[in-house]
């Protein structure tokens, strides 16, 4: 069933992309690009899967599915801007490829062409005005949820409890969008629209929390990214912020964890342009010291298990919300098995 | 009956305004600050205009006008990004007064705002899915003519034509737009419809020549603008195409037209700070000289009257489109008179 989704979704957007060969080509090639990139189709399956659950006609679904793919890259692309990020899936990200300009742009049509996909869909008028709604109110959160981020970074002590409502806003409400449009195009009771959303949510959320985990705990060819990561920029990922709450009664480790954390990779900066390379390789050098150092002191405090604690929690409770769904036991087993897979996917 | 619809503007705004007084601060502080800055409305009014031709039950099109000044700033807070501008109407642009990110995640959410709205309309089924899909078509059109004028800034030789596609796409189908969205709430019939369209889309254009006059023949203190800053910044206008077709039978004048505006006004970059004094005051006698000189040319090949011949051209087949419409003639009346104010308000 998966395969189908899979496949539908992937066909799906290859039409829309061959759309999209229109000019001017700076503003619809980065929209074909980030489209061509991959990744998981996580968003669009859940679309499907939610609608499954209530009805066989998912056929009805799948523009609301590509919009939410869409208005997932138009997040990445805008992200990649405010991050400095140079690349995505292992290529150039679109401001780098192209522009600043393109990538705000062909971000802003990215969004429109989500509501356009949406007004494909042949729904009736009240489900459509309920998955607008739930489409609109979920874009204002992921906003304010990167604008959080932001923020953040930009201070000293974030909360745990700061730390979850931001990845809530940031990642968990998608997918809980997903789940609830998906549901609402399948004509799920209202009861159960909500418990889906409850499941998309905490899995959202087990999903946040296991990439923080796989940034430093994954395999390194598997993840596709660099190993320590989120370490080396000082980004305050559950593991960071667990480890601080725990070091507070630990003087020495506090400290320890607070010096490395305020460590800059670029400690000395190259003089001549000629001390280039001997600095890339002492900024290496310094990074992954830091990566070395920082992951003693997680290990020490023990925050892989804690993580994998907390990420099972959110796990249950998305369980225990879908269970109370009236919906057949295989779709819902489904369900569970396709979050589980890739929740254990890198470990 | 335009001084009703613009308190009722004003005061939705306002309202509109004060619900967003939410966290986080650097979200919503610059949607907020964008809508205080004031302007015209025209755009809004413009919708209750067309509601208005057709129906008295114009308080159905609120929230659709409103959802229109919305869209404008949010296209004005990314396109001030992408053209480095410092000011607007005066005061500090959203991505200076604030940071970049903010403006381009701010934009963001008043685009979603600008569809929440749309929703909040009390509309019929139909109604709702026609306004949507003329938003939609809209604001793709927008960015790509946003698109195509970042284009043209790089390349040497624009058509006429390629001018009036652009401002087409990036001014004039707004307003087109906002009468048709008008219309359609009102119950009008579709070749009204259409018409009205028309009217904006010639409207629209008309304005953006207007634009281009003023920047160099209107009145500094009530333009609000620095007189010739389009000539100072080598911006493809009008007047300057039509300057440059009209040159090309005249190889002094095409030769001195294309010396000015190749010119850069940072002719001699400033050696060290101390020097930014002087420099700056060269800069200033350099950008006068040339705003002089092209104007000279401009006079020499009568570029005013044959811009004003335009507009007036542009203005008389919105007027006829207009014509066309079966609505109280007082109110068609109403609109030109609106219109032709607006066209003639620095002359």
């Amino acid at each position: 069933m998966i395969t189908n989704f899979q496949n539908k979704i992937k066909e799906e957007i290859e039409k829309f992309s061959a759309e999209l060969s229109l000019p001017p080509a700076e503003l619809y090639e980065p929209i074909r690009y980030m489209l061509s990139l991959g990744g998981k189709r996580i968003r669009p399956i859940f679309v499907m899967m939610a609608c499954d659950l209530f009805s066989n006609k998912t056929e009805h679904a799948v523009h609301a599915a590509l919009a939410v793919e869409l208005f997932h890259n138009f997040t990445l692309v805008h992200d990649d801007i405010m991050d400095n990020a140079p690349l995505r899936r292992n290529k150039l990200t679109v401001y780098r490829k192209w522009n600043k300009s393109a990538a705000i742009l062909s971000g802003d049509v990215m969004m429109v062409k989500a509501y356009q996909l949406i007004g494909r869909s042949k729904l009736s008028p009240d489900v459509l005005e309920a998955v607008l709604s739930v489409f609109n109110e979920m874009a204002v959160k992921v906003c304010e949820g990167q604008q959080w981020d932001l923020n953040y970074e930009q201070l000293h002590n974030i909360s745990i409890p700061q730390y979850f409502k931001m990845i809530e806003l940031k990642t968990a409400v998608l997918i809980a969008a997903c789940m609830k449009m998906g549901a609402l195009i399948g004509g799920a009771k209202e009861e159960d629209t909500e418990n889906l959303y409850e499941f998309g949510k905490n899995t959202g959320i087990a999903f946040q929390l296991q990439d923080d985990l796989m940034d430093v705990y994954g395999e390194e060819e598997k993840f596709g990214k660099l190993k320590g990561g989120d370490i080396i920029a000082n980004k305050k990922t559950f593991l960071l912020l667990k480890a601080s709450a725990i070091a507070t009664s630990n003087h020495y480790l506090k400290e320890e964890l607070e010096q490395w954390m305020g460590a800059s990779p670029h400690l000395t900066p190259a003089l001549s342009k000629g001390e280039g390379e001997i600095q890339r390789e002492r900024e290496t050098k310094d990074a992954a010291e830091k990566v070395k150092a920082v992951m003693r002191i997680y290990d020490f405090v023990n925050v892989k298990k804690i993580t994998e604690e907390e990420i099972n929690s959110y796990h249950q409770k998305a369980v225990n919300a879908l269970e109370k769904i009236s919906a057949p036991e295989a779709k819902k087993q489904a369900l569970i098995e396709f979050t589980s897979s890739l929740l254990k996917r890198e470990t």
